[in-house]
């Protein structure tokens, strides 16, 4: 008969075996894209020196418009088209609303650059742990970008909500019966992949991308024993080996 | 020790335990609020006269841009806006394009109206079934909706889906280890929620809204010992109770 010791060796309690990713920032560039097109949408509508105006009651309109709208890219655009007719007072000119709406078109239809590291990460965690994707954002937008990633294949669930809270990862554990114990998640976000995921009593490791929207900006640091800052994705399989118990350990 | 036949009697095989509902027309009211806006979208272009034109214009760019925005109010309301721009050679005024985007506010801010009877045949059929919601859309839409409708804690799972296909069907089973056997599908459209539904096996009941989108229309008719049609979502729970054996025991 197996010693106490051996049975836990052997179901290995506290051993984190689902690893989930944002996507957005996290696997492939997302931001860029959108500071691109809002340099766009300042040109179009004006003067350099007024770039930092325009960029202000955008992102006025945007805050504005998220309970409605949502995140993503059809309203995003819907709030540059309401940004673009507030300024001129109405006057912007059907050609260039027709501009602002193919700014969204080309979004929606341009490449999804993975970043350094992301594709040789995922490939092997894949083979040792259950891999989820777990991002925020519009569903259409999202499901054509992990098709395109070419990442699809190795995750064994991909879920889609509409904000980041602690309740919708209590419903994604819940739906899939996994224990917060031996959940890991990994994201470019402190407010929406980090905080409510310590909250919950899983673990989280924050690889910073380099510009972040500023509605995403938080000042709490997070903190505690199951929470790891990594400067780059491909150092995370490093981390889960060295560390396959991570809650326990304390930080690295 | 049991005979085979009480085995079989205790085990139930091929009882139907989980009913998926369709949300759009199938639970509640969804077209006429598309088609009313389509209204208020003609009269704020044209003349009584155009009405035909603007409304076929309409369906084509809903139809060019559906690869890029997929559906749901936002992408409808870009499409609104894109042929306002194209019918009117760009003339369209800055403040009728804020209205355009006002009407989207106001979609997605609408009451949500139960059809007759969907409230009683959801809260009797949670008693003695397994509920899901499969519906096809904008996510943010979609989920705002099911909080409203007040529904949602009869449901076991929502799945939204940007398209019902075959394989999102299977994705959806397979995701919740469910046989085609054990599932039936409830829903308007024959396109999205019966077809696909039958080609993979399991059955399916259509329950005609009085108004239909042209994009989900169809000609072929579902045949098959799978395939059940109801008047109203009323008739349900009988038609269950009556056959929960329903792919064996033949059209009602």
């Amino acid at each position: 008969m197996p010693s106490k010791n051996d049975r836990r060796k052997r179901t290995r309690p506290g051993k984190i075996d689902v690893v989930a990713f944002d996507a957005d920032d996290t696997l492939w560039h997302n931001e860029p894209l959108f500071t691109r097109t809002q340099q766009r949408f300042q040109s179009l509508l004006g003067l350099p020196q007024e770039s930092e105006a325009i960029s202000r009651k955008l992102y006025e309109v945007e805050l504005r418009n998220l309970r409605h709208f949502g995140y993503g890219i059809k309203g995003f655009t819907l709030s540059m088209i309401e940004t673009a007719i507030e300024l001129t007072a109405g006057r912007i000119a059907g050609r260039d609303v027709q501009k602002i709406i193919d700014f969204a078109r080309e979004m929606i239809a341009a490449p999804v650059e993975l970043l350094d590291g992301a594709q040789q990460t995922v490939a092997r965690l894949s083979a040792s742990h259950s891999l989820m994707i777990i991002t925020k954002g519009d569903l259409f937008d999202q499901e054509s970008k992990i098709a395109r990633s070419g990442l699809g294949d190795h995750f064994r669930h991909i879920e889609i909500v509409s904000e980041k809270t602690e309740q919708a990862y209590v419903a994604i554990l819940l739906k899939h019966k996994i224990r917060p114990e031996r959940f890991i998640m990994v994201g470019n976000s402190v407010k929406s992949d980090i905080l409510p995921v310590l909250a919950i009593g899983a673990a989280a490791v924050h690889v910073p991308y380099s510009t972040e929207w500023i509605h995403e900006k938080i000042d709490r640091q997070p903190e505690g024993d199951s929470f790891f800052r990594i400067e780059n994705i491909g150092q995370l399989p490093d981390l889960l080996a060295a560390r396959p118990d991570l809650p326990r350990s304390g930080a690295i």
